[in-house]
């Protein structure tokens, strides 16, 4: 074994794969300083692909010298079967579990991928959201803004935009967002378009340092991204939070999925599909 | 046990629950007609919460008189250990997988959450991404279109605006999206703000009937939303895509997931965190 390789991990689903990744990745993660070389493969859901599929894998385990690790997510019996004869360490995700279910359940699971026929209301839930999202997006519009789930508020480029979008996509969750302009910052009221909603109201802070960086980025050596001016809005908006009891969370060490979740659960918002 | 409750299902997770909920959905839906009542509890990380989690466990068994099912995703083991001590059938990924895994690894995991201190780089790309979405959208600017990584062309509301952004928040790719205008299907020739790009161009489509639906909640009883129209545009396209030998897929019965990953792979696209 050539330690200076790096094992091949695969991640095989007869779907998207995503399941089979974020699987992969939990546990993966779980070693440190442990290197992989990581490939997708979605949409295996037949024999042949399966068959090729393994080739791959078979090829991989022999130019590495490592016995690959292989992740599925894969309903179908025959296609899985087919799969786990490929050299590797598999972890499968329906073997480890289904069985245990069946016989929780009573019943026999059905062993196949579901021709998910096109969920047209979660296909409507998630556009809605997602429209909701782009026409409230930097506080462009206070039309509607009743229809929103939650308002986010902050500084320019605190994060808000990415987690109204996700918020839309994964959960339907109508997000519109609301940018805390200097003018704000010295008044000592609620800006008026929002001051309505102030129950929908969650607030994002961040580091004023990595602030800095990310307005450096789009206005070099301007005002708007000296250090100072960073540190002076995100401790009035910090300010503007506690008074008017606004729930906040810190953005800088967070995920765009963390966020989502976090605020999720502060304002207690249900998934629409 | 009475028949017409829905059996408790609960999603649990140290993190934010995602991948618990993944693997919960995927093994739920292969049991055809059954209902379950789901809630999620991310961000247990602590003794005090898995004991909180576990009366309400509890409750849910002796309430319904069904036997919970439990699926987690929860690294830290004594956290893990609190959480099995509630009523109920656990499906515990780390209890599956991990040790198998540091057998074959030859060494210890970490058993805890891992503090993810932000990864810079990540959200950069990803915030790179979505503002290049959010700028390249319904073909508002040919700026910078040399630097996309994918164009998804289609006709008015066919799914390009949030396969673009699901794109950009969960691979950091770089989409833009162009309408075809009934002036662009008219034409024999590519529309000329993409044409320097065609080895870029990914065309979506959608049956009529579905087009029709979505463009009478916009605009109803439209020309534009009229059932000739969507047709005839969603045959144009369709027209363009082969004459000019671009990718294209139907949208009608795929989630936005599954076009993104769809996508990827026809475009041979790789994630860019």
């Amino acid at each position: 074994m050539n330690s200076n390789l790096r094992r091949p991990a695969f991640f095989v689903s007869d779907r998207t794969g995503i399941t089979a990744e974020n699987m992969g990745d939990a546990l993966l993660e779980q070693f440190d300083g442990m290197k992989f070389k990581r490939t997708s493969h979605p949409f295996i859901d037949s024999p042949d692909k399966a068959h090729a599929l393994v080739r791959i894998i078979n090829h991989a385990a022999e130019e590495s010298g490592i016995r690959p690790l292989v992740f599925s997510s894969v309903s179908n019996d025959e296609v899985r079967a087919i799969i786990k004869s490929a050299k590797g360490l598999h972890l499968s995700f329906f073997d480890a579990f289904l069985s245990e279910l069946e016989q929780e359940l009573g019943t026999t699971a059905r062993h196949s991928v579901i021709s998910r026929v096109q969920n047209v209301e979660r296909y409507d839930a998630r556009m809605e959201a997602v429209n909701f999202a782009l026409n409230h997006d930097d506080g462009v519009s206070d039309k509607d803004l009743k229809e929103a789930d939650v308002i986010l508020m902050g500084v320019s480029r605190c994060g808000k935009t990415p987690t109204c979008l996700y918020l839309a996509l994964q959960y339907g969750i109508r997000a519109a967002n609301y940018p805390l302009t200097p003018d704000d910052l010295d008044s000592s009221d609620l800006p008026r378009m929002v001051k309505p909603y102030k129950n929908k109201l969650f607030g994002l802070s961040i580091q004023p340092e990595r602030l800095h960086d990310i307005r450096q980025e789009r206005r070099p050596n301007s005002t708007y991204s000296h250090i100072n001016t960073c540190k002076q809005e995100v401790a009035d908006a910090q300010a503007m939070f506690r008074r008017f009891g606004i729930p906040f969370t810190n953005t800088t060490h967070k995920s765009v999925e963390e966020l989502a979740v976090s605020i999720m659960q502060e304002c207690k918002l249900k998934r629409k599909f």
